[in-house]
């Protein structure tokens, strides 16, 4: 049998949920392409799983950008080399920030739906147009809490991140009956990454063990979710570390 | 006392919601921007409520230009004649429209996205930076039940009506506690109005009496949530038909 | 043209919202069935309607029965001396009480639900047992944050506050179509009554003026719903002080 | 090391989900206590778990009776025989069954309650008590679509239900911060089990290949859940079969 390939969009660096999915992934035998915009981080994600002994590829591309996206499933559906089409899309891109709503400019707040729901948007007609014919596959929207509310300062992210969601469960509705697997998992939490430590480096102490969210631990419901027959699909999963109040 | 000013943005057919409303703050001895993208149509709007004895004017703007909402808020702040800045604002603009998942092309999506939402948040901004520091004031953002749920065919409408309401809810937690009454309406069914027939002409005998959104009827609850006093202020509230299945 | 009646359970002090609800509805030519376990209070609250040139009348009832129940609108539906029978109906029991948890007995359980849950149900039942076959009237049911999520010291609280919410639903689902206008309004936040205040009574000081919701300002919104046409009805409103964090 | 014990409360035929929760638990080195009303269908699948090569004894429960609830607990807090206390608890119990509202009696709106509400908060209760205190363990409670929305006909399901999960939603705020992983399932469509397929035998064939819920489906996500890192714990999971619509 030939080995399946698997997407990832959004990955980062090594300690971001992007390339642990991309870890966890290539550990269960799936060719991962690895699909990010800075191709010293992505190909560092691809030479570590390569390294243990897995597959993968890194694919520089502008989640934003219609060719991009359009190339990376061009790939993706013809991986060559024994590989199988993909069957499994992650899409992991966007980031997060505080900004004062009147000082908010029109460009940020564009700027966070292009990464957050526009690209999200691409890659999922692309998974839709590519995998509904084969009626089989995955693809995982990768949501937050600002998925569901919005709070002060947050509008940009959320109204983003809300968009998102809508364009999850559009095509559940309308893919799952062909057998595309569409879910939206809402990452409720800080997660324990390169990204938020960075910006606050005491915070795992503060937070205590386990007090944020585990990439691994998260990659591992990822993966789950892949896993699940077609009688019993989640298409919404919450997450968060066990003391996050909600 | 001086004549209090209203600003409606998204004003179009006299037989729409936006036109709907302007006549009610009208009624209620406002003064009213009548605000949309074609003069024909707002003029007629406006002429019909001075024709009534009420204040009114046309406005031309794009809403989505962030000059064209700052120059309607510069306007409606300094109204002159006697009359008050603005107290009370309302967001209107989106279209809506069915259109494949796989066939939505990438500027569809955007353009659904830039008026149902990025022009949202720009009027949403507006209000926030004139009205907040008057600790007074109203603003209500026109949903739909695509702001709850996305459906096969409505991936775009719905991104964009879910992140307006996530706007909405993140001035509300923000803006309330400093005075500013921000709501959401969830419209939910066809309006009975000059759009919804235009494209299906035999909708209204189909549906029978009351069974599509009365504009009167929406605008009734808008003037409601205006009035309501700041000890018990609704911030989300679902109309429909009486017969519209939910 | 004869009068109107109105029907409100689990009416108490003068100073509560089920008092300002029967006041609000007498203010409009409703004759009012003013009903409660406690006869004095309820005595209290129909005479002082009638003092202010109203019609009401005390019913003690105990919602939890079935026969008080539908004795209740045996009267309600036969009011006799000009009056029509009722369309109007406000089910607004229930009780409030952080407890522990773990200390929960399982008598305090079922009590809440017995008030907030299953008098409702039996009043519902009733209104469409008797308003469905006239096609027209109005049901309107309190809920609270409690109705849309659980917190520590409040599962007995938010499980029958939840159950009602779902008989509404179900409620509005069903005879909505038929006529019936059934409503929700979540009352998010502390109240400014005398349930409250006889418990923290530095509370009303500490909020500032409109920090606890008013039940004038309640009641006016009830009514609103009663009046709104049936091409434009609301399920389901949020209510808050303009302070209130949600 | 010793075998950990779990519970699953609600287990009825071999053709259902709580038997196959049971199974699956077992099948992963849990002893389980299998809790149901019938005798002979709980010794039925506790002996086929034991041929199996696994471990599992049979506890006859009303689980509406505290003092049941209490003694399946004392059993399963002291397992004996090498066993550990349980870290592993399932309420599964309920009916479903379309009542017209109308003709709902008072009677069968409480018996819904009692079995589905009721009876999850004595379990989980006893839950919070004894497995809190370890700092470890994980409860499920089963929901379906009716703990979010209710329906024509189903007043009293989803009254039970909603209420269910406001209990779970308390307790995962409560004892989630302690340790205690507390999650709700939303069972969404129909389960292929012999509840549904002895009222309606035609289901099967009509739905086709996975267009029920398959139970040991279903019981793969349990296990998931119960594994799931502290990290990245789920609160709410919905499942339904591909083809169903939502």
């Amino acid at each position: 049998m030939n080995k399946p390939t698997a997407v990832v969009v959004g990955v980062g660096a090594e300690q971001g949920l992007g390339a642990a999915t991309c870890r966890r992934f290539a550990k269960e035998g799936h060719h991962v392409l690895v699909a990010g915009r800075t191709a010293a981080k992505i190909e560092r994600v691809a030479s570590t799983i390569v390294a243990a002994g897995g597959s993968a590829e890194p694919v520089v591309i502008d989640a934003t950008s219609e060719a991009d996206v359009a190339q990376l499933f061009d790939r993706a559906m013809v991986p060559g080399n024994g590989l199988e089409p993909t069957d499994l899309v992650v899409f992991n891109a966007g980031n997060n920030q505080r900004i004062d709503f009147r000082e908010l400019s029109a460009q940020a707040f564009e700027d966070f739906w292009r990464v957050g729901c526009y690209a999200g948007f691409l890659v999922g007609r692309e998974a839709a147009r590519r995998l509904a014919p084969f009626g089989r596959g995955t693809v995982i929207f990768t949501g937050a809490s600002g998925s569901m509310r919005g709070k002060p300062g947050f509008a940009h992210f959320a109204a983003a991140k809300a968009g998102l969601r809508m364009i999850a469960q559009s095509m559940a509705r309308e893919f799952g009956p062909q057998g595309l697997h569409v879910a939206h998992v809402v990452i409720d939490g800080g997660i324990n990454g390169h990204r938020l430590l960075s910006r606050a480096p005491g915070l795992l102490t503060q937070r205590g063990e386990d007090g944020l969210l585990g990439i691994e631990a998260i990659a591992e419901t990822y993966w789950h979710i892949h896993r699940q027959g077609r009688s019993a699909w989640a298409h919404e999963v919450d997450l968060r570390p066990f003391k996050e109040p909600f």
